[in-house]
């Protein structure tokens, strides 16, 4: 298959470019008789739109997701839905350079190198902008979760090198970085306003937790929970390392130690996050995953042009300094999208 | 699709458990008159082996690959090839005690909650012995590789919380642990042996780097080829985290400091890992992986039986103290794997 | 996966349905640099559209095939191509019936044990119209075929009883049923009426035939190229019988007359409808399909409503009175999907 | 994904040659705690073997079905079920001709052109012996569906031109071609020993019907029941065509005939073979295969040698006279496949 679809059961495609006619994503799989309006998209939508953090550019896409099949007087009907994001506030001008310069860290040289020529307008098909339809397949994916008691909550634990020391869950949604540490928060808004003009970029670390997860989803061998939730995660443009429970701190950690006891009232400690053999085993799974500094910066830096020669690029304009906070929305829709699937493919099975 | 079968093209499918007649592989979609013979797999299936380094339990099984199917006249004749290997060296008593206890940071509850029943001698689907079927498999795809100039190398970078300091290249396989610092795998082989006569197990960190992968390799959005590599290593039963070039270090990088300059000579750095944007960009691969320390350990530890009853376990006999040295041509397999699909994938559409 | 997509490489997924904002299809593998305008639908969309044969409803679509995604400067880039298709001309109030009686021979009743409830507007996502996105997804695969030299021929040869005694194929494009034999072509506008009249349907069967297809396309066991192109046509609502080469008549032939004697200068005769073994051979690739006569029917039909109850139906307004030829263009367009999807499957494996 | 599986959730891949190891299948998605033993193998497989009626060759394998993995305590585990026959009465010798002539109506000219160089013993990876697998994996798919009351029968409807004109579905056992018309079965019988002496073969039609269907079965658009069936059906080497219900016969039906009234009491009819919109609807589902005539026969043909120099081939040996009546265990086994896959499908989306 090729790389644009996600998922067996709960199939997610996404299409679209940056500044082409618009982004979406067909659904196919979705369970019928699920309510389903435009409203539902209002909120995950505006926590992945641009200019509401300190680290966010202030590109305003209204982005206003348009059902335009599988629903039916207000309920899916079991055939593809699929969503239209319109791009609007598009201005290709500043991108031109890009016919001829590769930007580093960008997926310019890459794509022509893999294509022979690509949609170079605001980042193509490798924008960032892709993950917005992401963002609305969670959404419905998380349709058939939140009824099952299956929640997500994901949050800022590092930025820019300054990491969190203590986690209140109640802080989240009052920090604008998505961090639930409230000194560390201010520590990063600092960080972020000299990084920003300094012409500079960072990245940082998000934590994710799945809570109410029944025990048994994820597929024994390659299709793993874990295995397809650091698909899920590490298919997303900055992130360059993920980690499930104690994740590389497991390394450190003897056998007596990072075993988890089972009592008759679950496990004693949760170093596993939530998945045992590759199958959720009912306890909150815990994922982490690595953003790196975004990579297009305000600073000189030295490139080539298509031709193989030494040229200098320096982007005009003004840019996220961090894909946090605006990836931990794009992350929990990925996450979403793997539950689902997996909930779906344990239906298919089980026998009680 | 269920989840035994892994990649698009070159799609291996792997059965079988540790206690049964044997386990194996299905290879579809490799291209035809390609040599095979039994002797190709031995150097591999003998990293793999058992009680060959101070981390292993003496097990020993032969691990000859017989080849059912596939090969005419000693070449890949494009139909499914089946990797065959019998299971000898078989005591499943130890194990009769797991169809009463769930052992501690194994499959053996997830499994149970998943399906009902399941195959507890030997960890049966579960048990790393599946993961020989890989390294075999492996192999077949390195027949696709090699001749390209795309070669592999892994070691380990830190066990038991020792870090390498420097990295030998030549000193790999030189030492017992694959570890390219003779101070540090010296450390290691002395803390092994203490923690064997505790009674418990280590966990590391494993690097695997690929160089010769030309650019191109790897789709956008979903299967990009660090996505697709992450779940190849994360679906190993031991990895609990996953990193490309940079990983975790990343997010404390700047931008400036993580972008990769392009020159007329190619990269100037590579903290990209040899990827961008899910694409491979002609620097070498680099990959690390957390492995988990043995959840079998001769300790006691808390338990409950099937009826949710409180135990206490305690496992006899002898068993590897870590995952490493032997995981790491497991990993090196599926990265292997996972290069040899997207190579395919890539012949699929390239049209100059 | 769910089975809104077709094909493993060059990959179609179709979404909408019939009195929704649109119908589209999301091509996914298609290789990159092809040039594809809004002009290159004009004449396809226009084969299919309803309102040019005697058979059809006067119902008229423009359907103009926007490129959402995937196309940049004129070219594919390699990324998902998006064609969306306004639905226009929608009155839904004929329809309101639907929602408490199932027509006869219709999906509305297994729509609804299947999903507990669908969109009976217009057919819902079960219409004739989403096959409009199919013939738009044709085109593209075309694209990739017609410089191979791969073309598509398809023909009525039998509609409502009426048989074809000769083959012109000059004369396809005069007939507005397709019909390559002008005696049984005339005869066949004649019964139309007739039947129009009586308020019923009619039923036929249509020939394609590929040329130009190298050998080697087609993969053993079950993708063999006659399977997938089995499915693929099967996969038209009215269609309801598919053979290839002699089909049903080699049932009566012997093995001395079936079998295709092999010269240096290629096949003596084509019994085999140009494939062996599930792998083309070379020669023209001959399939034929069965279409029911038009569901939809202007005389009172037996029914029952949701609660199960006996009720009469009698639809009002003007249907087609036969899917020939409208369907003639899907069967195209399916037919090269397939051999799109083949195509590039051998490019991956092909070594020479 | 490469061609030897099939199956969404139930999911069976086969490998093997006739003259190799042996020929088996990997099933992977078949739910836990089954009921699975190797006696459940002998009947279907016994069906299938050669030497049993009128038209077979003599060649007698044993075909027991060893179960390598996937079930425990003579249950499944929901892991890899794989089976393995294998191959003992094998003689490479006749075969050796085909190291340079392609046999017509064989698949030896297009395995050579796609691959290069292909397992020409015994008819390697094309030979009929690859539907033992199938046969196999068939009834594994029957433990599922038998319980819920979904029962096959497959019978012949035509042998040499020589057409049922009854139906006796107690006879069918009785009569060596599963022919359910005595007197048609003597007819065939006798033509069978007439064309035997001749050294010619002879195709047929075969009837499978399906009964205890529930209505829900199948997925829009492509993935419609019929669409999965005629690929399944096609997927075997000997068939050339595929119908359901009235199939091409409704092709000359009026819509008013071919419409299936809806009772209280169900369908009045059943024209369309149990299947609507690509759904099932609790009917019987009728499908019908056309089977062409065995392709080796002992008449001299024409043919070329690899460097594309004319030839004459004379097989020598004795050979089945039709692949009627073996086939027919084959058809039911991919029915079987397919109804058991589509049923897992629908459980996953089932909502009441």
């Amino acid at each position: 298959m090729p790389g644009n679809s996600f998922g067996t059961l709960f199939r997610v495609t996404t299409f679209g470019e940056s500044h082409g006619y618009g982004i979406g994503a067909v659904i196919d799989g979705c369970p019928p008789r699920i309510s389903l309006q435009p409203e539902d998209f209002y909120a995950a939508m505006a926590a992945r739109r641009p200019g509401k953090s300190p680290s966010d550019t202030p590109r305003r896409e209204k982005d206003t997701v348009k059902i335009l099949s599988g629903v039916f007087k207000g309920l899916t009907t079991g055939t593809p839905i699929t969503l239209l994001i319109l791009n609007r506030d598009v201005n290709s001008r500043p991108y031109e350079i890009l016919s001829t310069l590769f930007r580093p860290g960008h997926g310019d040289y890459t794509y022509f190198k893999k294509y022979g020529h690509f949609d170079y307008t605001g980042g193509g098909r490798a924008s960032a902008r892709e993950t917005a339809a992401r963002v609305a397949a969670g959404v419905v994916a998380d349709k058939i979760l939140y009824p099952l008691g299956i929640e997500f909550t994901a949050f800022t634990v590092e930025l820019g090198g300054i990491r969190i020391k203590k986690i209140d869950l109640n802080y989240i949604n009052k920090s604008p970085l998505l961090c639930p540490d409230p000194d560390a928060s201010e520590e990063m808004i600092d960080l972020i306003s000299k990084v920003r003009q300094e012409g500079d970029s960072l990245g940082g670390i998000v934590e994710a937790r799945i809570s109410g997860c029944p025990p048994g989803l994820g597929e024994p061998v390659f299709d793993k929970l874990e295995a397809d939730l650091a698909k899920a995660v590490m298919s997303i443009g900055a992130v360059k390392g993920v980690e499930i429970g104690e994740g590389f701190g497991a390394a450190r950690l003897r056998g007596s130690e990072n075993n988890d006891s089972i009592t008759p009232d679950g496990f004693a400690s949760n170093h596993a996050g939530g998945i045992l053999a590759g199958i959720s085993n009912g306890e909150t799974i815990i994922i982490r995953a690595a953003v790196k500094p975004i990579p297009t910066i305000r600073l000189e830096q030295d490139t080539i042009n298509r031709e193989g020669q030494p040229a200098k690029l320096k982007m005009q304009g003004r840019y996220d300094i961090s894909a946090i906070p605006r990836i931990i929305p794009v992350i929990t829709a990925m996450l979403k999208i793997v539950l689902a699937d997996h909930y779906l493919r344990q239906r298919a099975i089980m026998t009680e």
